[in-house]
Order: C-alpha cells, then sequence, then structure tokens
C-alpha cells in the first residue's frame, strides 16, 4: 500500500507491505486523515518516530478476524493502545498506560497511509449524520472536549483561550458550549476573524484584561502564549495547558505559589462525547479545514499546514 | 521599642517609636514570633522588604482603641491585610487582595519586636488551652491545613510530602489526618529521624517509588526537590508546591500535557481550622521547636534559624 513515511525528520511517499490484522485488531481503509500540530513536531524531530505517522482519522473497517460484523462499518479510533494489564490501565486511567502505544506516534504505524490498524476496543462507529470531513475531526474535538472534564466551567466563570489556531478554536468552542463568559486572544488578524466568523469574541493580547480571568487555556504552542496565560489568569485561578511545545521554559514558580493557581496539563479526551458535540453542532469544524489533499501529495500536505496560521488540511487517500 | 529591622538584607536590633493603632486595629504586645523560611529568604534579599520582619506570632491585645473589649486578651493574627473593597475582596478571597499589605513581609511592620499592629478583623482569640509556644505555630499550621482545602485528600490517596523540613512536617501531619497512606522523604538522616519520631514513614529519595504518589506535596524550596516531586506523581496526579524558592526553574512543560498533572501553588490557610489542629493534636508542633531566644538575640535566632535541617526558631520578647 502507499504510505507516508517518517524517518530521521524526512518525510517521504513510499509503498508498504498492506498490515495485516493481529487478534482483536480491525484493520481500517483510511478515508481522511488530519494534519495535527503533534505531526508537525514529529517532522521537527521534538520526538523520535520512525514510520508512518497521522492519528486523526475516519476509515472503514475492511477487515477483522475476530470480529467480522465490524466490516464496511465507518469507524474514528482512539489513539492510545492500552495494555489493560499494568496498574494504571487497572486504575482506569488507560489513555496514560504504562506500556501503551500510541497510533502514528509510538510503536504503532499511523492514518497517511491506505490502511492502518487498531484494537477493535479502540473504534467507535460513526454516526451516518457526519460526514468525513467533519467526522475526521473526533481526535482533536476529543482533547477540546476533554478539558470539560477536568476543570468545573459555567455560566459564573470568565474564560481566556489563547491562540486562534486549530487546536484553540476547537477549545473555544467546546468552552463556549458551557455558558462561560468567554475571550479568544489571537495574535494575527486572520486568526482573530476566522474566530468571530465562529462567532467568539476575539482580541488582541493587547486588548484584553490581566489577572482577571477565573480559567485560561493555552493553545497557542509557545512560551509566548503561556506567559500571556499567566498573566491573564487571576489569583487562584487554573491555567490548562492543552497544547505540548518545545524547549524547558523557565517559569517563576514563587508567583505560582504566592498567587495560589492552578495548572492542568490536558491531552486525549473520550470520543463519545465528541461525536456528539460534532453531531450537534457545539463543535463547528468544517470552517476550520484550510486545504484537502490526495495520498500521494502527503509531503505537501504537511509542507502546507506547517505555515504559520494555517488551519487544518486534510489527507483522503481516495481522492 | 526594641525591634529588629531588615534593611538592604542586613538584620539590626534597633529602638523605634511604639506603635499607635489605627481605627479599627489593635496593639498587640508580642509574647512569641516564630522564624519562618520566608524570613531567611527577606534576609537573603529575595523579595524587597525594608522594616520590621516576623508574621508568626502569638501575643495580648495592649490596646484596642475601637473595641477596648479586646484589650488583655491572648490572639495569634491573619497575616494578609485586605482592603475588602476590590474586585477580589469582594469576590471572597481577601489573601489576594490587589491592595494588601502583609504582616512583617510587605507594607505592615511585624512580630520581631515588642509590639506590633493589626485590623481587629485579623485576630482570633487563643484558646487558653494553647500555650504560647503551640499557638505561636498557628500562621504555619493555617498553612499547611489549606492544602485539604484545595485537593481532596483521603484514605484512597497515596500521598507523598517531600521535605522534612518545619514545613514539611506539618503538612505531613495534616495529610495524615485524612487517613491517606503517606510517606515523607528526607535527604538528611537527621530529617528523616524527626519524621519518624512523630510517628511518620520516613525514607529516602532512593527508595520512593516513582510515579505511583496520587498527590505530591513538594515542601523543600528547592529545585531538586520539584524535580522529585514531579518524579514522583502517577500520571493525571497532583503536585502541590507548598514553599516559595527562589530563581525560575525550567520545567518541561510538555511532560506536563503528556502525563495531565496538575500543579497547585498553595499559600496562606485559614487560622480557624489551624487552632482547633493544635488543640486537638492533629498537628505536633513542639517537638518542631530547636530552640528560643530573647528578642535582643533575634539576630542570633536568625542566624540558627538558616542552619540546615534547623526547624522552629522562637523569638520570646519578654523572655
Amino acid at each position: 500500500m502507499q504510505a507516508l513515511w517518517l524517518s530521521d525528520g524526512a518525510l517521504r511517499l513510499t509503498d508498504v507491505p498492506t498490515p495485516q490484522p493481529a487478534a482483536g485488531d480491525a484493520r481500517v481503509r483510511v478515508r481522511c486523515a488530519g494534519v495535527c500540530g503533534t505531526d508537525l513536531e514529529l517532522v521537527k524531530g521534538y520526538y523520535p518516530y520512525d514510520g508512518i505517522p497521522g492519528h486523526e482519522f475516519v476509515g472503514e473497517v475492511d477487515a477483522a478476524p475476530d470480529a467480522p460484523q465490524w466490516v464496511g462499518r465507518r469507524v474514528v479510533g482512539e489513539i492510545n493502545i492500552a495494555c489493560a494489564a499494568c496498574p494504571t490501565c487497572l486504575a482506569g486511567r488507560r489513555t496514560h498506560c504504562e506500556r501503551r502505544s500510541v497510533l502514528g506516534l509510538k510503536g504503532r504505524h499511523g492514518a497517511f497511509a491506505e490502511f492502518l490498524t487498531l484494537p477493535l476496543t479502540n473504534l467507535h462507529v460513526v454516526p451516518d449524520e457526519l460526514p468525513d470531513d467533519v467526522a475526521v475531526f473526533t481526535e482533536p474535538a476529543a482533547a477540546a472536549m476533554h478539558v470539560l472534564e477536568q476543570v468545573l466551567v459555567g455560566p459564573a466563570e470568565r474564560a481566556v483561550v489563547v491562540g486562534c489556531g486549530r487546536l484553540g478554536l476547537l477549545c473555544a468552542q467546546a468552552l463556549r458550549s458551557t455558558g462561560c463568559s468567554l475571550l479568544v486572544v489571537g495574535r494575527s488578524e486572520g486568526g482573530r476573524a476566522r474566530a468571530r466568523a465562529l462567532g467568539l469574541d476575539a482580541c488582541t493580547e493587547a486588548s484584553v484584561p490581566r489577572r482577571q480571568a477565573d480559567v485560561v487555556l493555552e493553545c497557542s504552542g509557545e512560551h509566548a502564549g503561556f506567559e500571556l496565560a499567566r498573566a491573564l489568569v487571576r489569583p487562584r485561578g487554573t491555567l490548562v495547558l492543552k497544547s505540548t511545545y518545545h524547549g524547558r521554559p523557565e517559569i517563576d514558580m514563587s508567583a505560582l505559589v504566592v498567587d495560589e493557581l492552578t495548572l492542568v496539563g490536558s491531552r486525549c479526551g473520550r470520543f463519545a462525547p465528541a461525536l456528539v458535540a460534532l453531531a450537534d453542532g457545539t463543535l463547528a469544524v468544517r470552517e476550520l479545514i484550510e486545504a484537502r489533499y490526495p495520498l500521494h501529495q502527503a509531503t505537501q500536505a504537511f509542507e502546507h499546514a506547517s505555515r504559520p496560521g494555517v488551519l487544518k488540511v486534510l489527507v483522503e487517500p481516495r481522492a
């Protein structure tokens, strides 16, 4: 099959053997895959990975030796493949499994290919009313909705999202669904315009009030974004770190203690509420699609996605 | 009156006018004051302060123009003097008042003197059964008990306290009262022995299991202590930062996100539960007293308190 291969920070299109599903796995024919910020970090070499990248996808089950009734179903898939046996799994925190592999990120080939395999237990059937180019957002939508399971936000809270990119605009829409007072801060006029097109209140760094937000989400993936988020949160407020970024920034720990801030790291979420949020319009995602490429142009798709201010770039193997 | 004066990082004993209580204030004759780690940081110049240090005390009301019934009462006092009018005060977060002064730390002379003044609203009457050398621990005891109002800890949680110093041993006793499984990690054999003398389980850095604690309290005041605490907390666990320290350590933010940790800054607590905890034996504090000095030897008291491994040094003006 055709696949995009990452090795030593270089992407190339190649032919590899079509994967055979192991016991308990399904083989999925990829219909659509999304390029994520983490994929771009892989290419920059921030995490070691050698193989097929891609963890946001929608596809169709092509083979499932243990469960033929799955064949033909349109699915999305949770990306952490857990052992189900370590103490962390047994405690119910399977996304933190100590022996996990992660689709397209660690020990399991990903979605920029004609086929991928995943355990059946990772799959969720996509409702018929969700088109592929909406369902492909399930994984980042789950990450955005996950914040609402970590921090209690409601109509009484003042929230700010730092960053008008792919992740920021999803998280902002998730937060909006709580009825909180919400501002989105973006550096570029283009980003702010996109936020406004989604009905969000967007403003510049200079115009957002300091030390007043109850909850601030850092979605910029930049150290300057963290510093801004830190400046916006009120004493005893909560700062949610949603994006990973390279490096080890210096943090004024004493200031965190004096202001009694809470920092919350936030990563993957559950797919079930994400599928609901995509279906009921809580999360508008088609507005985030920037471009579509066929698989044989996947390297161009990555190049496009890495340009500043670009939102979601999709790769469609069959296009 | 006699007072200890800090100026440009130098301590000297001096004579200053006895303070006159303003409207709403009481003048308190200090019976006993404790040297805190923050006082030692002031002397090192980590925070700018020019005046009389000291914020842990027990004393007797000597004058209270608006409320003569307070005269003669033995009291402890909350250290943040709030404006009661700013949005933060009106929201109920008076310890974070935007215009606050802080006893012995910012804009209000402190307790290493014969007298101090504080608003009557800051004072708490000390129960008769609490001797001075127990009541003087009310402020650090409140800071320790405060953790239990920020993080839900109970018998199901595995907790670790990093640091066997003044603060660590108070916080460990506070945590123990929840019935959690608890380990105290100390670098020095002396610190661990003191923990054991309080009935706590103490161990070395090397023998405490990694990535397993639900809650870790960083009480060492050192960057290495933060790194250790970080290594001990499990994915999705909580790391409470209890001590301030100098500098801006580099933090691997991406690791916080990947492990979905929660960091909680923790500072001052309420005095009422602290007085209860001191009275009912939840917090044993006399075991933490290292030495006592009269006020005219307060500089020696600071020198003693700054030696490694030394616990609480008290200053007793009338001794």
